[in-house]
């Protein structure tokens, strides 16, 4: 089924009192990733939820809102496939109103912790954090899941929105789940239809990176920068390198060594396609 | 019933699914003014439940955090004779967890927009309506109530509170009741205990002010300015004024002229206890 505005939603959701309600919260142009979610869903859940949103409020200005794939007839139809109940794709209106420019000027946001968002992809996208926390939320009130589900490809986010889920008492159980990679070992990401043939190519170097610090990790090297410099010898000129850090997998705090709770986070542009991807060390 | 515990309050939530609740949201040190929100709960819910904390993040350094007066038991008491359901009266350490100094670096908040917090009492109030928000959300998820009671006494944050669930879409219905008031005019306030007799007097002030703005503006006077300036034959050198605003008192926006949309809201303080007041014009 598919519904476009918040009162409906809410009016399914009432009749499911006493079912286990998941939601899948996406932003569209649906991928095996995402499929991997729904079907943790459909496992867990009676009734799943998948909304497909892109969110204006989570993009700068300088990013790609506009751009951003919709794709929403085929994320219907591959949802249908699988099982899901509800997709809720509302418009930028049904979610924020209209007229006024969205800011906190005139909007209540959610806002993330500083020491969770100073760091990673939160220093470059300034207010990216505040939009997803602020969009989760509602979404999470509109379809009070009891589980939701989320990728550890977006690990920062993760970690924000439990954090979220902790610092506010919502009445959700985050369920994570692991990155699904193309053959190749590339990360699937909505932002790949972006790369050229040639772009995929040289956009293997963020995984490979990665398996090669946890293999050096696995070989007993513990220093943090001597794991972070073995990424070097991958990079070329087609690799605008933004990040590449090793932390706590749970808190994104700083380490002194790395061990088995580290994850290893990586941010690169290809082709002027910002990709992102990790690996946790210890498992 | 006494609970100290998120859980001990999320265990019982459960057991009335099927019941309408309702939460009145205090800092304890309960009044007539308390109590005739929780009369309305008693009359629209089938289960209600009164939290007392006082919430550390809404007040600011120089404010009285500590001396602000604290009186379980007899608020327990208070409670019971009045058929409250659950008081919630948990810890500082039970909401916000132990050690760090609680602020947006470690803590993820709920912020209010900048255009309804720049005004009023948030004008010297730095970053009380971030804290006020932050904790009323976190009862909200924690009770899960139906309805919520707010007084019109504290109407900025009313107002903040509706913008909030608004905004973020949270399912909850608020109600807000009238100032209850001592025959005297006084605005019934926890704070009020901190003043002398002598201090209450002075303290009608802020109602007479309130009240005279009314009666000029039902002789036909609605321009603001000549409206404010019928406050100052009644002050003295015990009055030491914050605001004297009329404002349109759905949105608190300023007007070109009042209307019967109007609230005039006062905030002075009386033996430097800060007292807030206010009252709609068109009612």
């Amino acid at each position: 089924m598919l519904l476009h505005t918040i009162d409906d939603v809410r009016k399914i959701r009432k009749e499911w009192k006493n079912l286990k309600v998941g939601l899948v919260p996406t932003m569209g142009a649906l991928h095996a990733g995402h499929l991997s979610l729904i079907k943790k869903a459909k496992e867990i859940c009676d009734k799943v939820i998948v909304s497909v949103f892109v969110n204006p409020i989570q993009f700068g200005p300088s990013e790609d809102f506009d751009k951003y794939p919709r794709t929403l007839d085929k994320d219907y139809e591959l949802c249908n496939e699988n099982g899901v109940d509800i997709v809720f794709a509302p418009s930028p209106k049904e979610m924020y109103g209209d007229g006024q420019r969205l800011s906190n000027d005139t909007l209540t946001y959610v806002c993330p912790p500083f020491f969770y968002v100073n760091k990673l992809c939160g220093k470059t996208r300034t207010g990216h954090f505040d939009g997803v926390c602020t969009v989760v939320l509602k979404l999470f009130n509109i379809a009070q899941p009891d589980y939701a589900f989320f990728g550890q490809k977006d690990a920062q986010q993760a970690v924000i929105i439990r954090k979220m889920v902790k610092d506010l008492n919502v009445p959700v159980e985050i369920i994570q789940c692991p990155i699904v990679r193309e053959e190749s070992g590339l990360a699937l990401s909505s932002r790949n239809k972006y790369l050229s043939e040639e772009g995929k190519k040289d956009a293997l170097v963020l995984s490979k990176i990665l398996k090669n610090i946890k293999a050096c990790f696995e070989k007993g090297i513990d220093d943090i920068t001597a794991l972070k410099e073995t990424a070097y010898s991958y990079l070329t000129d087609k690799h605008d390198l933004e990040y590449l850090e090793i932390l706590d997998k749970d808190t994104l705090h700083e380490q002194e060594k790395a061990d088995k709770n580290s994850i290893a986070l990586i941010a690169c542009r290809v082709e002027n396609v910002r990709l992102i991807d990790n690996i946790y060390l210890g498992e």
